[in-house]
């Protein structure tokens, strides 16, 4: 099965890698040449545009980082999705909205591709020792194709319905991991304030069963106020606009999402957008001196 | 040990039975006397008042509902702290603010009387199979002597500093608690509005890294849209109050739990102040057909 | 001036009347054609499609619902933009988002027909009375062209910018409207649960430094408890959307401009989707009695 | 009528002037002497504590900053309320909640002292110039005694009702106060990050319908980012944080007033608390260019 990856970051970088371990023939392209370095060195080749990884491949799986950026790759110049073969499958991996999945997956269609939506629940941990779980929508011939290829990257597979199903419930993951976040971060803040000390508040609160299990993987961030991205703060901000935007096109009122949306918002005004999203605590917790 | 039980409600009552079962010569008292009948007939003793109840024990425990209430029966009429005898320990486990247990702890070394600051982590279950974490704030002397009566009624003893600093830590649970709940309702509804499975929804979400723990206990109430209170849902919304005032107090911003508290609020309004607080689910989730 | 208008809501029934009075040819096209019946019998003109509409007029007014209809009527099956003769000008009255004003702007260049974004400050009263405000984008020559339409329908025209310039205006007094709102109707329902008469609450809040005029207009509405749609609350809800969508794009954060978001949300799914958006009032003072 | 004013800062300052202007006999108490100076010179006599203040005088008036000052000064070491002699009054105009409000009325009548709540609407400009609304609960006779007083420092007498229902309009006041300020300074930041000139977003929006009358008065500042207090964004924060608390007493849900609450927090974090409110457009407006 040949196979592109388009999009080599933090994601698609170790997602990709984990494919060549497996033996498999992959071609990549990222807009930056440099990410893809580690790669070609273990085996893998390098497509000069999306057309050009598009040639040819069975399957061609997409990481990118915001609607906008897939459009332009899958149908702007040297777009990809005009260079593949009639029933090859395009695997969109990003974290975009159901709508939009489902315009891409019509716009495969009228190309002869077939098309899944497969987000994934995880983030850089997972992606590298390959437990991530793909959220998948579309038809369930075609994710059976590509099955050997998810359990290469990632260890669960949900098909959760047709197309959008995949970023369906990826916007309520999102959604959850946000929201999530903020909270352990206000209850931090708060903690902080209060005078209790941020071990006792570190070794009391994660593991207890009123903070989401994640949150323990962000303790040495948090411990020692230094927020090197796994997943940057900017992205999480997009994460929630996006599903925000979904449930206002169902009609779903979701008040603390909004609001934690917002504080992403004045954080990443206030300097913070390409830190990791733990960064938050770091935004409510600094500042007045108690 | 002599010990009086003040406040036999969802919590207060399983706390004392355990107490009772371990041996403990015991008066309770509370508003309305039947909410005593079985503890009565397992051979604790009824007081008439705050004050009787207080008379020649050596250890009084109050389970109650706000601050108000405390402070009238400790200091209004026929209120507890004037019986109690010197030396004596009020151990207070009520969710209330840090300022205000500070007030009490005042107002108890007036009178000679020790005090501890003891609220629990941990709902109906755990406080009826005796697995409740006691979170205290007082002097090390003073939670030594009651340690075994923490021993019979939780499984857990977290001693977080002087006056207030039980309280305090109970003030970042419960924002948590409450941030949780909401968190994961506004996902649920937002999912439910992307057309996936109420099942499918339960299945991937609880137990995964993306959602408190003590959500998985929810579930059933959940799935079958039933929400016999276990936490009552005004009772958050006064949780979430003490712990957003006790913000205000720091100069703490708590965006999402400001957000929450008024969702509760809202919800309340529309008569589900008396459902537990999963409930809140309905609130979002309910109305406009998808 | 040949003219035509398409949209004929309680907007555009009002501005398309204005321009039949004053003596314009008029052509007419609503997705019902009931609305157009009071217009048709005052000489204009109906077209059987937004095509037909098109056809050999100088100028093409819309004043419609949602970025998606105006979309729909322009370009899709039978829509006019392709059908307007070279050097025509489409003036879009409707509140829609910026970047999508930029998109209609290049797709009416790209078939050589001019554009304009010019939304309106005011509702019904000053549609009829024609006291509106023109918030324009586009090149001046072109506004030129225009000006005596515009000043049939309002008294007031301000050139704000290059394309998209107008609707950013439009964002900015939209969300000015919808915050105004809620913090009105959220003093008067603190002022109601404190006990304060209805007549006393309006009598002295209306007309004062703290409250922005046009609420005055909403008096009668709250006075009776009865909110007949001037300003339908789902359209509020869209354009707090698309103003929050907008910010989002260009970085900004709106904390409290979202929580209204997040109220009208749930006041459209609690049935006052349909109301004037006054009702925000009935949804926060009901339920509950003090 | 002998008169005492307690509390000389911005408001109180002027207020007390405009006593001293029409030839009443007062002395005056400040925690900081320094304030009274001009005050003295004008012939106003100092007194050394708030006891010393209140012997002898008919009516004492309190201009302060919170509840928790007000209590101190009134019943605290060297309180006025003692040393007031009966069938005095005490006036107090600080803006608190109305629960306390209702508390010092009933240790005033413990006393033999009648009591008004007058908070007023306006701030330092009106303070000066006498043009003040006061906001009165109370015995109808008890303010016709003091109307000389109210008249010579303001303009119009609101009388709401009983005990704490002047303080309660007041909260409702404040709440709009600060709601339209936040909404003002959104729709700016919103307006500058769409590249609307700062001139043209003044002199569109000022004046207009949807934003309330007093933000002219905050022109200059935003103009000129400059935002010496005329009134502090902690206060503001505090009187949000009031309103917001006696929303929660009365059940009442405000979401757009807690989301401004917390950004009111934020900014005094960020170090804007000593600045005037309307700093708020700077704490949004600033950190990314756009």
């Amino acid at each position: 099965m040949k196979t592109a990856f388009i999009g080599l970051g933090i994601m698609g970088g170790r997602m990709a890698a984990n494919l060549l371990g497996a033996g498999y023939d992959l071609v990549v392209y990222n807009r930056t040449e440099d990410k893809a370095t580690a790669l070609l060195e273990r085996g893998a080749r390098w497509a000069s545009s999306p057309a050009a990884a598009a040639a040819g491949v069975d399957v061609l799986i997409t990481m990118l980082s915001t609607p906008e950026v897939v459009e332009n790759l899958a149908l702007g110049k040297e777009g990809f999705l005009g260079a593949l073969k009639r029933e090859a499958v395009w695997v969109d991996a990003t974290t975009v909205n159901p709508s939009f999945s489902r315009r891409m997956a019509a716009a495969a269609q009228a190309r002869g591709v077939r098309f899944l939506d497969a987000p994934v629940a995880g983030t850089k941990g997972p992606a590298e020792q390959a437990t991530l779980t793909f959220l998948v929508g579309g038809d369930a011939e075609v994710i059976t194709r590509c099955q050997p290829l998810f359990d290469v990257m990632g260890n669960r597979t949900v098909h959760v319905g047709g197309h959008g199903m995949g970023t369906s419930l990826k916007m309520v993951f999102n959604l959850l991991l946000g929201e999530a976040m903020q909270a352990f971060c206000e209850g931090m803040a708060l903690g902080k304030a209060l005078g209790i000390p941020r071990d006792t508040l570190l070794d009391t609160l994660l593991g207890s069963a009123v903070v989401a299990p994640f949150v323990s993987g962000k303790r040495e961030m948090i411990r020692r106020d230094a927020y090197e991205a796994h997943f940057p703060l900017q992205w999480m901000h997009k994460d929630l606009h996006l599903a925000t935007l979904t449930a206002y096109e169902r009609g779903v009122a979701l008040p603390a999402a909004n609001a934690v949306k917002e504080t992403y918002a004045l954080a990443a005004r206030h300097g913070l957008a390409d830190k990791d999203f733990a960064a938050i605590y770091q935004f409510l917790a600094e500042g007045k001196a108690e």
